[in-house]
């Protein structure tokens, strides 16, 4: 049930983004061409505190015009690994810099369409280190009591896919036994 | 902190994904083309037995030549809501058409490119109505134990971002206090 790839084609190139026509078959035989977005990846972090508490920016989306809040999250760069790229975009949203990360969760966030991936880490250590340089994100900064956000994702105050998957994940273990 | 967008102009055109260039100015003042991606919408259903076992489908993307769990999803069509397209692409896929769904969570699984909409429902009873008449996707289905999904998660054997928020949501509200 693989779906074959014959050939591709680009017919958009740009840094950002490059769009591509696959020639593709699928497993009944039908064969045509389908889009696919090549994308920059992306590293997240939910910083957690002492309290329980995790570290969100309220921010506008232009693209879908929405205001929700979001952990602190950017394109990763050439030459960084996705974990550094998490450190530093957290560092430059929100002043905070992860002491220690690890992985969190993983997602293709629309994998029928785009390469993209979304690393999400965890960091339970971190250290004030300035305020944030990156001054065109975030309307403000809270740190946001865990308990809360189930009901603030049902209210759609939080609507990225990157920050969902995290701080569900994060929700989940924290309700296991012995976590 | 709002992105004020001053105008905007279509570069690519077709029923799958258009592809625009919006001329956004930044808080700071600093103003460019940002690419945007217009796409079409998904929505996807947890399917919920008796046992606690939802309905995944075992399946290929040739975008990320990833073989992963997914829960059945498909494109909303014209003219129908996303619980319709939920209903709808649940039986297509799996044979199995929800009696009743509600609302689990709702994502924009990139809304720093495109304006992409997931929609998740959970549906708690199903009745099967025959075999699957999508056959291009699944490799094989199963009904998986929710208790399983959290570590197939850190296995990446589900890696699908609507996938992830679906089941991830489901979790938490099975683990609240009371559900």
């Amino acid at each position: 049930m693989r779906w074959r790839i014959h050939g591709e084609r680009q017919i958009y190139d740009n840094p950002w983004l490059d769009l591509w026509l696959v020639d593709v078959e699928q497993p009944d035989g039908h064969r045509y061409e389908h889009h696919v977005i090549k994308l920059r990846h992306l590293a997240v972090t939910a910083l957690l505190d002492e309290e329980r508490r995790v570290l969100m920016l309220w921010r506008h989306r232009f693209v879908t015009d929405t205001w929700a809040w979001e952990l602190p999250m950017g394109l990763i760069e050439d030459g960084e690994t996705p974990e550094e790229a998490a450190a530093r975009e957290a560092e430059e949203e929100t002043g905070w810099r992860p002491k220690s990360l690890r992985p969190l969760v993983y997602a293709e966030p629309a994998n029928g369409i785009t390469d993209a991936e979304h690393h999400v880490f965890l960091a339970e250590r971190s250290v004030w280190t300035g305020p944030p340089t990156e001054v065109n994100e975030a309307e403000r900064l809270a740190w946001v009591p865990l308990s809360e956000v189930r009901e603030m994702i049902r209210r759609r105050e939080i609507v990225s896919g990157a920050t969902l998957v995290g701080l569900l994940a994060l929700l989940v273990d924290q309700a296991a036994p012995g976590s």
